[in-house]
């Protein structure tokens, strides 16, 4: 049995990579997005584990306690991670998983999961992020300067990702997310390797 | 400028690594395939160029004194080869490249240049191997026992190569060829790391 392969998608806020897992999901059903756990409030709509696992702080603690989570942070005073144990069993099986998270989660992933995939989702310009940003309203001039750095300072990390996609038209970036996919599905796999020979001199 | 990739394509004769080849560069007109140098005389409908650069013992035995091949064979007395300035050319200017090679040429192509992509394209059985090869008629069961040994052979070095592409369906191989090149289009190449963040620093 073939492993599952575990992709990591970041990009800053606004590139459109919610979308583009979404839009993946939709037409490739044999992969599976885990959901995070969080100790913050459910807002309005949020359905406990479809969006979020919402949970306690003690019981997040815990399970930081027993390396429960291939990544997890702090912000603002609420716990926000990915539990280690349903990836495992999804990637055991053969699934592949997606998990859609920010750069220090991603960097964290990596070392507990090293055959991680990482995708950065690049957008065309700040300029276009900026407009994408102002057409969801509500931005000051103070805020969005703010999200423009924080915008620029992931994507100075992207480096350190295996992959990088332009999301200029979402169609297109799809498209070549997919491809990363299936790209990786046909890697060849040290461990796999003796099988696949195995398969073909037993017809012999 | 963004470098072109050197694509790879090996696989045991009867594969269809040569259908893959040509309805990729149909499919795909921004690639470019490498024409193959040799001293064998050309056959009925071979044409110069086209086919391959048809040489003299001399020239040839020259160019692999001037370290003119990215790969080069002699078989059965006549020398087969890849000459390595064309391909060059094309890459610099940002041109992806395919090689159709066998396991030997792809192994000297990963020395010489070793940000080559190699891809090996798996028969599903040896039993439909042998019914494909069969329906080009004219093998003698000792032909093709001969090729069956040369196929499980070279099969048995797919452990090198970057990529493997099980060629059941031939339409849904192409696509995974595709998505592979596509995928190598999306690396994060380190020389191009700071040229991309610099692009949108100066944004801001």
């Amino acid at each position: 049995m073939t492993k599952g392969k575990l992709f990591v998608i970041s990009g800053p806020s606004g590139t459109g990579k919610g979308t583009i897992c979404s839009k993946i999901l939709d037409q490739r059903p044999s992969i599976r997005m885990s959901v995070s756990m969080t100790t913050r409030t459910p807002r309005n709509g949020e359905i406990d584990k479809i969006h979020y696992h919402f949970t306690d702080h003690d019981s997040f603690r815990n399970l930081i306690e027993a390396d429960g989570f291939l990544e997890y942070a702090n912000v603002y005073g609420n716990f926000y991670g990915t539990p280690r144990k349903q990836v495992m069993e999804w990637l055991d099986e053969g699934i592949d998983v997606i998990l859609e998270i920010d750069v220090q989660g991603a960097m964290q992933v990596r070392n507990s999961y090293p055959d991680a995939v990482l995708i950065f989702i690049l957008p065309p310009s700040l300029e276009e992020l900026r407009n994408r940003i102002a057409g969801r309203g509500s931005e000051t001039e103070e805020t969005m300067k703010k999200r423009l750095g924080a915008a620029l300072n992931e994507i100075s990390q992207v480096g350190e990702y295996d992959y990088s996609v332009v999301n200029d038209d979402i169609d297109i970036a799809v498209d070549k997310v997919k491809s990363i996919i299936v790209s990786e599905q046909c890697r060849v796999d040290c461990e796999n390797v003796e099988l696949t020979v195995d398969k073909y001199k037993e017809e012999l």
